[in-house]
């Protein structure tokens, strides 16, 4: 790959009002046609074959479930995967941020949801500015609060503004979300009687499901929020309000609320890439398993008595969910720190030598993705594309 | 703030050989003169009061110790700080990754030390070619293995750049470096017969040392360390080899290197910034204590019973070292998701309503700031600067 040293960046000097950020480290890790031994070190590496496998997959469930697949950004956070679940899926994409919601409208997605309430005047004047600027494309957003609902409203008027809505219900996680029907009916009202609000359904997340682990406990998980979800919807439609849309839904969870007969969106989004954490889940054999499509490649960068050091740390995997699962046959990792991760040799461990490249299987997707620039998506070991993490750092 | 939302920039299309990234997306969460409830959320807010002050405390401190400090750059990844680091200290910066160097060069920082390995030939090449590229600039990296070595001197004599090298030595921790002073000197020998490299001494660093909690346990840790180190420049001066620097330590440990008399630069970084996990550090009253400089500004997004939500989460700040520290008072953190913390009130807590913003200290400050696109230096709650991280997700 060629280096280029030319001068030409300007320095990261402090930045006046409306300045842009210095341009990024022109540091790409890999071109296409590369082996993978070639990619720079570490880099976020997609197997296609086993990507596609998972989306073909969780198509084959939706079409003999029934159920519409509206996969979560938040996973992969880049337009080109995006684009490639909506033509594997037919619908749109969910998001958490503004940012992520713009990356996606600005990657020629035409249907985003952010799952997410967002709040304040300048987010939400953001918001609908967003809306139309890539309007005809639809965007949606969840709210929890009459406040808030009355300012997107307003906000949305002003600017002249769609924007679909959503009303978000607490499946008794108590992090966001209304806590009865009676609240559910109140905005739904609010959002009706606004001429530049789409009043959809409701969305109900609730991320203490996803990684319950034996099947029974999962299910259950489902089926309480499922009850209170159709309490929500009932009250609305006893009220003359619409519900078309109830939505929500996980990787762990997708499969009851496809069955529940409540739910007829789901928003399941570390299927497609997969992860050491999602992987302890009991499988239950009613719905698709997944392959793991997303590594984090490191290099042996030195080796000392009964070690192997890798070049990748903290920095470019979360541990949150523990270690991630090394591929060298017989090696276990002894400990991680920011930059660094040191694995020993235990029975049957192949030998291993300095500059020899690992795969990583994350403990978890979401946070590892957010920590690189760049998806190197290959094949059959070859390099077959390079895709920027569009929504990266997307927090806003 | 002006928002623009020309559709201008490229969408993430795939790339082709030679392509560059997709434009930065062009959020900025604040303008010099915003006060800070008009910062967007969530951002990463540097106290300037408090940042020069600890600059100040540790600069008083290296006079009276006379030790020389080389603050590392892997803490802040920003180009202003480090600036203000060598303005401060009269040294260059230290930092972990090339791309972490490449960043402080453009940012005319003219010395800089990674403190790592760089391993494989694309690797070293890219290091000779930053060397020269930025030459009269100064930069220096670690070595821990003869192959290496020989290969470094190689590179940098093909591409006539010079490299300043520093032998790395293991503290214990069997991380990276060399187990024996025999080691180093093998090393040295090869360092100093290549015409392009220059072998300047020992590099020490020990992790582990860092976060012992107590005083006593801190000090011996370290004191054990400079035996080790001492050996290995007694090996290097009895073999007729030069060793003009020992140095390494951090912010938890910089105290004894300084008095041990083996190290004469020390390179802590978190000093500058702070965390929760330093702050439970016993304080040493024979040395400088720190402020916390740092934080994430976040949001109430959600309130409901017994709880507030804030819009910020794993994915903007760590929690390796547990979670960050609300600074409302009377408030504690109830749970951590990826894009939410749930603050629950307690005792004496003071009343939070839907868009209050809260400041919250980070358990970590290294991994928190790499998270970051940003950082927005406050003086008397108005802003005064907005920094990028130019370093952020330097990984290779």
């Amino acid at each position: 790959m060629p280096l280029d040293w030319s001068r030409s960046r300007r320095p990261g000097a402090p930045l006046d009002a409306g300045a842009r950020r210095a341009a990024p480290m022109d540091w790409i890790p890999a071109q296409p046609g590369d082996p993978i031994r070639e990619i720079d070190t570490p880099a976020l590496v997609l197997d296609l074959d086993k990507f596609e496998e998972n989306l073909k997959r969780m198509a084959d469930f939706a079409t003999r479930a029934r159920v519409r697949v509206r996969p979560h950004a938040k996973t992969h956070k880049c337009a080109e995967i995006a684009r490639r679940q909506v033509a594997a899926f037919g619908n749109g994409v969910c998001c958490e941020k503004l940012g992520e919601a713009e990356a996606m409208l600005e990657g020629d997605i035409t249907d985003v949801l952010i799952t997410n309430q967002v709040v304040g005047e300048r987010k939400l004047r953001r918001l609908a500015r967003l809306a139309r600027a890539y309007a005809p494309a639809r965007l949606g957003v969840c709210v929890d609060n009459v406040d808030v609902a009355r300012q997107l409203a307003t906000v949305c008027e002003a600017e002249e503004a769609r924007v679909e809505v959503y009303v978000d219900v607490d499946l008794g996680q108590n992090r966001t979300g209304v806590e009865s029907p009676e609240e559910a009916v109140d905005l739904a009202r609010i959002l009706v009687a606004s001429p530049f609000l789409s009043f959809m359904g409701l969305h109900a997340f609730s991320s203490l499901a996803q990684h319950r682990r034996g099947v029974p406990e999962r299910r259950e998980s489902v089926d309480r929020a499922a009850m209170r979800v159709s309490l929500a919807r009932d009250a609305l439609l006893s009220a003359n309000l619409p519900c078309d849309v109830v939505c929500g839904g996980g990787t762990g969870s997708f499969l009851y609320e496809a069955a529940s007969g409540v739910f007829n969106e789901i928003h399941p989004g570390s299927f497609a890439l997969m992860d050491v954490n999602y992987a302890r889940n009991e499988h239950d054999p009613a719905g698709p398993s997944f392959e793991f499509a997303m590594f984090v490649l490191s290099c042996v960068m030195s080796v000392g008595e009964e070690r192997a050091t890798l070049d990748a740390g903290l920095k470019a995997f979360s541990t949150d969910c523990g270690p991630p699962r090394p591929t060298f046959a017989g090696w276990r990792v002894r400990g991680v720190s920011d930059e660094h991760t040191v694995m020993m040799p235990a029975e049957g461990s192949v030998p291993v030598k300095l500059g020899d490249k690992a795969l990583l299987i994350p403990g978890r997707c979401d946070l590892t993705v957010n920590l690189h620039d760049w998806i190197v998506a290959i094949r059959n070991n070859v390099v077959e594309a390079v895709w920027p993490v569009d929504a990266r750092g997307a927090l806003y």
